[in-house]
């Protein structure tokens, strides 16, 4: 019925400010899920999202307490037997704004400003979870939708998901399906639609070391004992070696190698030295031997420093001995390194460099093992197809550095697998000051996700 | 006349009370130098100096303004052709109080728990300020001074003295005098008075390491490019060697070396490796190898990391690769170092260590080389007879840690040497929190510079 498909588009491109407006209304909600003061938030931002359910017509909405910030479910059906079941996923939580005096307008007042929407949240990922709703809402409000669809909406993907595997796990009846959409990934540029089939894992730790019982004086104390804040510079440092190697004891042991097929796959992505500097604004490019940045980023883990905090960093100066140092530092994991195996291998690596005088405290903060998908699968084709009709060319396949837990607890514990894109671009400043949404190539992504839905 | 001297000693007992109460009052203002904020606070305890000297009898009080926080004069005449004067230096700035959380009381409403007044700026050194205030009033109170006495008080000793040096040069008639009393140095012990007859001089920087244009997310961007807070880790941490010497080069160059007959004494110092694990907590020592802790301390250079900041340090995870990271650095030097050539030094070694995609900004905060003085000069035998009048056994002398640079101003323009003493112990936890001073041990003190005046 392509003529259903039509009107559905048409409806769409007649909506595309109030689609807008709606995407404001959500993010406006600053729902920081790192912050504990942000409890209230949280439960504004779930509200929003069971009445936009609601609205859709969907019957069996819930909003489930957890431990941690709610989930919500609800469901529509096509009303036919035998339809395919599709379970789109999302996230309604955000990363902090800080810095805050970065941006150039405050983070949860979203301003548009030429072809761009900014405000926190509006590509990470409220942006995608407004554009699945809003495919679905030009399906339902023209016709009727070809498939079943659940969604579930989660507050803590940016913590780690600490509670969603349990859920699941918990809910598995209520989640039957046949593939999870899972718009959490991103596009290469905005004239390359883009297929991810593997992610990478995390494995979050905050490190403190310890020296003496309080802060001394740098002069009365100066030169007889180990500084803390040296102490963890030490640690930091050698974290790496000089080939951008990661040291701690057995950490590439069990790392899945890239077949030959996948590295000449990975050669002819549009992403060479020049994209990755203009991305970053450095001036040289670094990471492991051997290996290109898009390999680097996709199929190698990495060590990142994500904080660092010591004694006296106001205005002005304090000659002080800190008595303690703190660095967060997180790996990117990929198949198949183990998070509990990588603590393991964090802990003998602090244990094998004791430096005298200083203790120290390891806190792992949250972790999930990497996923590959299957590329070949009728999901991941009607995907493709989809994302064709509306960019005139096939999508590129691709690994992504980041994490999405929830794509490894699926298959592991529903068995089914997540066909992962999504219309956000590697220049939305994700996790950063001034993170925007390209909203032509949003547009764009809301058709796709409508063939999509009448492609499976 | 020692009848005059006992008469003194006397009202000085009878007034213990009172001493501490003029004392807290002095503490209670927050004259935080380095707080743009504390400006109005500083002129408070400016104002209230100013009327201590006056009530003192002393005469042409001033409050010098300067580019930065106001200095203090004012003077008493023997009232005799031919007498000595003594100048008394002493500052009223303090050091930050923070970490706030970790003070039993709140550093700025001084409480007294059993012998100890705790309270910032107690023992460095509105203690010590007030110490000379109060011998010379049991004096005036009753009697005559047998020296002229001069006092200058600055308010940025914490900041590195940055416009005293200026002032004492275009002050040089009004601050003409034979010696400099400096009673800005401690005891070893509460039973060992202390001349201090070296100082360490400072040189305090900020480096701020730059790397991506803004913060990038650690999964889309790691393993791409050196993270900023890992190169301010290795820099730092490169900046000394296993050995626990300063990799900066030329270092060493310049340093003077102990004398065998110096390090001979040093050794009959009360001051063990147990004496500074006492002191700090820590289990085991550290430092450059081949010297004592009390060599370490007094007569080598040392190299501190006093300060970190870099990305996300709140409560929880952000996966952010920082843009920036910021270290405070400061080195303590020997005689015959200059701020200025370690200053180079320190640009040297970065040049030395670049590292891909990173630039470095770094920012001369304040400096001030080391200062040494003469042991045998009539002065520093009067303050040495004075102190074994109270303690019953004569002083140890000693090189001190700390930096004092209007000692090395002093002897530079007024051509006058400082004698250095003071009655704040080691355990006074100066420049932390939960700052002290004994008050038993104050009063001794007070006591002994009624006998140095009348001793001169």
């Amino acid at each position: 019925m392509s003529d259903n498909r039509d009107i559905a588009i048409n409806y769409a491109h007649q909506n595309h400010s109030s689609f807008i407006d709606d995407l404001i209304n959500l993010v406006r909600i600053p729902s920081v899920s790192t912050y504990p003061q942000s409890k209230q938030d949280m439960f504004k931002a779930a509200d929003y999202l069971a009445d936009e359910l609601r609205d859709l017509g969907a019957k069996n909405v819930q909003i489930f307490p957890t431990n941690g910030h709610p989930i919500i479910y609800g469901e529509l059906s096509s009303g036919k037997v035998d339809s395919k079941t599709v379970l789109v996923y999302g996230h309604y939580d955000v990363q902090p704004p800080d810095p805050l005096d970065q941006w150039q307008s405050p983070p949860f007042e979203p301003e548009q400003r030429g072809d761009n929407l900014f405000g926190r949240g509006v590509s990470d990922m409220k942006g995608q979870v407004v554009a699945s709703l809003k495919a679905v809402e030009s399906i339902v409000k023209t016709g009727t939708l070809p498939i079943n669809i659940k969604f579930i909406f989660e507050g803590e993907e940016e913590i780690g998901s600490v509670n969603l595997e349990k859920f699941i796990q918990d809910n598995k009846d209520l989640l039957t399906c046949q593939v999870v959409l899972n718009p959490d990934s991103g596009m290469i540029a905005s004239d390359i639609p883009t297929i991810v089939y593997s992610l990478r894992g995390l494995a979050y730790f905050e490190l403190r070391v310890y020296g003496p019982l309080h802060d001394l004086h740098s002069g009365v104390f100066g030169g007889i004992l180990y500084n803390p804040a040296q102490a963890l510079c030490v640690l930091v440092a050698g974290m790496h070696d000089q080939s951008g190697r990661i040291t701690l004891p057995g950490f590439y042991d069990s790392v899945r190698l890239l077949s030959p097929e996948e590295r000449r796959e990975m050669l002819q992505l549009p992403m060479d030295d020049n994209y990755y500097l203009a991305q970053t604004g450095v001036k040289t490019l670094w990471g492991e031997e051997g290996y290109t940045p898009v390999e680097r980023v996709g199929a190698r883990p990495t060590l990142e420093i994500n904080g660092l905090y010591s004694g006296f960093t106001g205005h002005g100066s304090k000659t002080v001995i800190p008595s303690t140092a703190m660095a967060k530092i997180s790996m990117r994991l990929v198949p198949d390194q183990d998070p509990k195996e990588v603590h393991q291998q964090l802990i003998n690596y602090l244990n094998q460099n004791n430096l005298p005088g200083i203790r120290w405290e390891l806190t792992s903060l949250t972790g999930g093992p990497a996923s590959i998908t299957d590329r070949t699968s009728t999901e991941t084709k009607a995907l493709g197809l989809a994302l064709e009709s509306i960019w005139g060319r096939p999508p590129f396949y691709k690994r992504e550095g980041g994490s999405i837990p929830v794509v490894s607890s699926m298959q592991k514990i529903l068995g089914v697998d997540s066909v992962l894109t999504g219309f956000g671009l590697p220049d939305d400043n994700i996790h950063a000051p001034n993170e925007k949404l390209h909203l032509p190539t949003w547009f764009m992504g809301i058709d796709s996700l409508i063939h999509f839905f009448f492609n499976l």
